[in-house]
């Protein structure tokens, strides 16, 4: 019987604090679904005392999950706390994670505190969650430059406090496997106790590490990996969700512990994650890029086909690849379009939503012969947005692309209500466009990064383009879809600049982060 | 005094071999002056038995290169070794790259050879290689699933007839860092004269463990790390060259070796790869990702600016981020053109060439305020294309993109010296000019994927447009660049029907491969 690995997936807290991939509600909620669907066993769903929109959609995924737990991250002070148990009350099973920092550059260059009393708050802290739930997880953050003496003591006194789950995290990604899975080893070790408690790891991937350094902890006697869809997360990520399980799953010879992960459901996720975040996955990316499992070498030829384990490990179909269904057309009503929405675990807040979407879909199907899972999922996270939030909304365009001539954009938008036209010309029908909006937003903003990205293959496929803008140090990034590329965006432009417009913003203290 | 580690690279190989990133010679050979720059030991220019193209390409590199050795791969035949052995020939120092398969699976299922017969070619095979140069390397294909008493046997026999560097490949992907160094450490210690040799290995990475293997190698002895910038490479790709380099300087508490990579350039030779290839590499890569040194909550914080160390273990600047460099403009001459051109490492065949280009450069001034290197390179890329590749070139193009509208696009081409004239429309301006394109060419080839990227940041970018055709089992990328995105896009798939067309066509038997 191998020991059970916790999946704990955080795609909705640290990978939502890569730049520009804030999500909404909305969205987390549907990821959060994914999630459950795929069966990781805890989600971490915010950082309830960032802002109230954080704590409102920790809220809201807390109400909506039944097969997971739902967790909030807080800083180990009273009011984090407190804000975070609140966030979870509607759950069924509800975590707190609550973490301090243990290093000395740290202790001192940040919170400015004696090692004694992070080891008193740490506790405290431990003291305040349990009021909520007892299911406590605490993090050292920036375990990985940490005095393993200190990781004891402070360790050893959480446990005396109660904390069910003891994270050692890799904050900045300077670890090396073996280095890593020596402190996993001698903390379990030392520590006392320390067998009443379940020993996970975070990892960051700055020197590509994350995953085989989680690996190499699991080895040591790790039981939970903290980990995101497609590896997203500041910086150069965290580790990857997919390829933390299929490692386990692939070398079972190797690894004592299973997931209770359905593999067939990771293809879909990545998918949905990168949609939402507009973070495209790179083609040679493991387990999920586009060539994970393809051969120039080998496409047509009979000995790779009939002898598949000369040169694959792990198939293509298990990790949910080729499951791309043709679901909807032209001719399908209302009835299959809402149902398969529900199947997709998408559910729109009001019969005028569903209306507007609907009436979208029908505008896809004219242009489109057949439309995919994730031609829904981008026409849904186009219309999803609450109402209030579109203070910019596109009323018309037109642009024409021509050799040799500078083309001009003509384009009406709706501002806060009002219709108001504007043209440009620019060095592409794509900056012509940005240009008008530009003209009549007047943001300001820079164009830090724009991609685009078809949805599914072939030439009416729909284009999703990102769009990321900074202005006064906030970074935002902006989705549209359409079969029109300078349609699509115009739409992420906008979709950037409503982001902007608006108050989602996060409080939150500099680099509280683990 | 620390080890000096064999930085191999095999982008131009391996890296070649990922679905549609074949590279003209003149691609190759950009490619492989950044990498003397970056001063690689040693570039893998290809295999030079797979095809006239790739022959003379191992060739002109040969000729180019100085600082680095040049490397031809070859199966263990008498006339792949001969091929290759002519395509080194004129290199200042050149190696010979051979391998045959040694798990039982590949010898059995893909060689039908016994043991016995795989050691006397291998040791047949070493000898051809002398013939040419002493610099010669041996493979144990797929040694990460091969029994070790076999590999000490034919590693000690090829030791003996003479090869220098001793390569064990993961070519599947499969092993885990502990066992991989493990096996490592026993070759070392069990092989005779181990020691007259250069250790060395070959990690896949399709479950995302390549860089880490190929550190837990160099820890048990590996004094050699073949790698690929970006990790470019089938499947999910090779170790990223970046990593490696940079974990074993990062790390240099660890790790006791030293590479003389000059690290500086490492994010202009990533950029090169990818616009060359047409792969992009996603923001959350380690070292090269857009955000790899953002910061979403520290960006405008003074504590993060202050204590840099807090949450950085390595320096933007330290890999050549932020060398973005505005080095031409609209009033730029002929000349400053030119010398910029050869900076570049890019030089053009004859004077048409660099006319055509000259042009080029005066017409996207016209529409672009600054001209970065990226640019420079995007417009070689679509100019050095030699012109009898050029079977279909775009004369004019013409498209409308209006709310409400179905897009139609004119377009004129020109096909092996005759223009013909098309209209089609679809459901995007991007649409119905491949359809126009489409109803000229009559490829019927399958559209995999569509992406655009934009080079620089700001609206007037060019965008990078990259399209993937499969036909036959043939894949092939087009990449086009354009201030239009539209253009962009007809120049992409005319670049990858012009790759159908010609009969750069690798002969490449199944799985021939490390």
């Amino acid at each position: 019987m191998k020991d059970h690995l916790v999946i704990f997936d955080t795609t909705l807290r640290d990978g939502e604090q890569s730049p520009g991939a804030s999500m909404t509600r909305e969205e987390k909620i549907r990821v959060a679904r994914q999630l459950e669907k795929m069966r990781v066993d805890v989600i971490e769903a915010g950082f309830a005392a960032a802002s109230p929109g954080d704590f409102e959609s920790i809220q809201a995924i807390a109400q909506a999950i039944k097969d997971s737990t739902v967790c909030s991250l807080a800083r180990a002070s009273e009011n984090d706390i407190a804000r975070s148990g609140e966030a979870i009350r509607p759950a069924k099973s509800g975590r707190i994670h609550t973490f301090i920092a243990t290093s000395p550059i740290h202790m001192e260059k940040k919170l400015r505190m004696t090692p004694d009393q992070v080891v008193e708050q740490a506790v405290k802290s431990i003291g305040w969650a349990r009021q909520y739930t007892d299911d406590v997880e605490f993090s050292a953050e920036d375990a990985g430059r940490s005095e393993i003496d200190f990781l004891c003591r402070i360790f050893e006194a959480v446990i005396k406090a109660g904390a069910k789950t003891i994270n050692v995290p890799d904050t900045v990604g300077y670890n090396i496997p073996s280095q890593y899975a020596e402190t996993m080893r001698q903390l379990i070790e030392r520590v006392p106790n320390s067998d009443k408690v379940i020993w996970s790891v975070h990892c960051h991937n700055d020197l590509g590490l994350a995953v085989s350094n989680s690996l190499a902890a699991v080895l040591a006697g790790a039981r939970q990996v903290e980990c995101t869809i497609n590896g997203l997360g500041e910086r150069a990520g965290n580790a990857a969700l997919e390829e933390i399980v299929m490692a386990v799953r692939t070398r079972a010879d190797v690894f004592p512990v299973e997931t209770r992960i359905d593999t067939t459901q990771i293809v879909s996720a990545s998918k949905l994650v990168s949609q939402i975040t507009g973070y495209p996955v790179q083609p040679n990316k493991a387990v999920v890029g586009a060539n994970a499992f393809a051969h120039e070498s080998g496409i047509h030829q009979d000995g790779v086909l009939k002898h598949r384990e000369t040169y694959e490990i792990m198939r293509a179909q298990d990790v949910g690849w080729a499951q791309n269904k043709l679901v909807l057309g032209k001719h399908s009503g209302r009835n299959a379009f809402k149902s398969r929405l529900q199947e997709l675990g998408i559910e729109l807040e009001s019969d005028e939503a569903l209306n507007a979407a609907f009436a979208r879909f029908k505008e896809l199907a004219d242009r489109k012969h057949e439309i995919f899972d994730e031609d829904l999922h981008a026409l849904v996270s186009d219309e999803v947005v609450t109402p209030e939030q579109e203070h910019y909304k596109l009323v018309y365009s037109r642009v024409t692309s021509e050799t040799g001539e500078m083309p001009c954009a003509s384009i009406i938008l709706n501002v806060g209500g009002v219709e108001q036209k504007a043209e440009a010309c620019g060095g592409g029908p794509v900056d012509a466009t940005f240009k008008a909006i530009e003209s009549i937003a007047g943001s300001g903003a820079e164009l830090l990064l724009y991609s685009v990205n078809a949805i599914t293959t072939g030439t009416d496929a729909q284009g999703e383009v990102t769009t990321r803008l900074a202005r006064d140090g906030r970074i935002v990034n902006g989705n549209g879809a359409d079969t029109d590329i300078v349609i699509a965006s115009a739409r992420s432009y906008l979709n950037a600049l409503n982001k902007l417009a608006s108050t989602l913003d996060k409080v939150r203290a500099q680099g509280d982060d683990i």
